[in-house]
């Protein structure tokens, strides 16, 4: 595999806020994404960073979009992080149900979709809703 | 509403895992159950924490189970701190289909299921299968 993993740092940023876009343009929904380059800077690179994030280096010359071993080698790398320095014992992932290709790329690496085997759904509090719950908080 | 609520300590974390357990035998999972009050320890009260947490102390005499606005409480704190602490603008949650109670609850209260409208799918590496991406992962 031609190309290297690594750490992102802060000044990837602009290139990862780059590719969230190319993402959400995929998955046809391009109007969520809100974050900027800056906020991914001060909520990764901060004492306690919300998210850590790998990017793979790529030489020019192999810039072909798949097929390259790049997707399983930055799962892989993850998956190793989780495992050997972070402790974990899971890594939970979510995929929209119509995108076929990642979740046979997913199930042909083992992975379980819990969904469906188990019934998990997603909920999502945000805008007005998330507001009024925080303004109901009880007090101190 | 007579109960306080405050971040967890340490201290907390033999409550909090007997807390896991009485939740996973309610949605009738308890062999899933493997983390220990140490392993919350030490997770949650690291120098990067992997979670935080927040307890309701209810007096003695107020022990009744349900209909006392003990959930409704804890949700709006974890929104306030989410909203005014973090600067987050989505509080997402993960529920069972089955779990109609739970669902209504969070309906109720303006959520959307992204599972229902959206078509999000949880999806899962563990044991052997993350074992064996984890070996996978590209050398440094």
């Amino acid at each position: 595999m031609n190309f290297k993993i690594r750490a992102a740092t802060k000044e990837d940023c602009k290139d990862i806020s780059r590719m969230i876009m190319e993402l959400a343009v995929y998955v046809k929904m391009p109007d969520q994404v809100k974050i900027s380059h800056e906020e991914l800077q001060r909520d990764g690179f901060c004492q306690n960073p919300f998210f850590e994030c790998l990017v793979a280096e790529i030489p020019k010359e192999h810039k072909s979009k798949e097929g390259n071993g790049i997707g399983t080698g930055l799962l892989s790398k993850v998956a190793e992080v989780a495992k050997k320095k972070k402790q974990c014992v899971q890594l939970q992932l979510s995929v929209f149900d119509w995108n076929t290709p990642s979740r046979d790329f997913y199930a042909a690496k083992g992975a379980q979709d819990l969904t469906d085997t188990e019934g998990w759904h997603f909920i999502c509090f945000d805008g007005q809703n998330l507001d009024n719950l925080a303004n109901g908080a009880p007090k101190d």
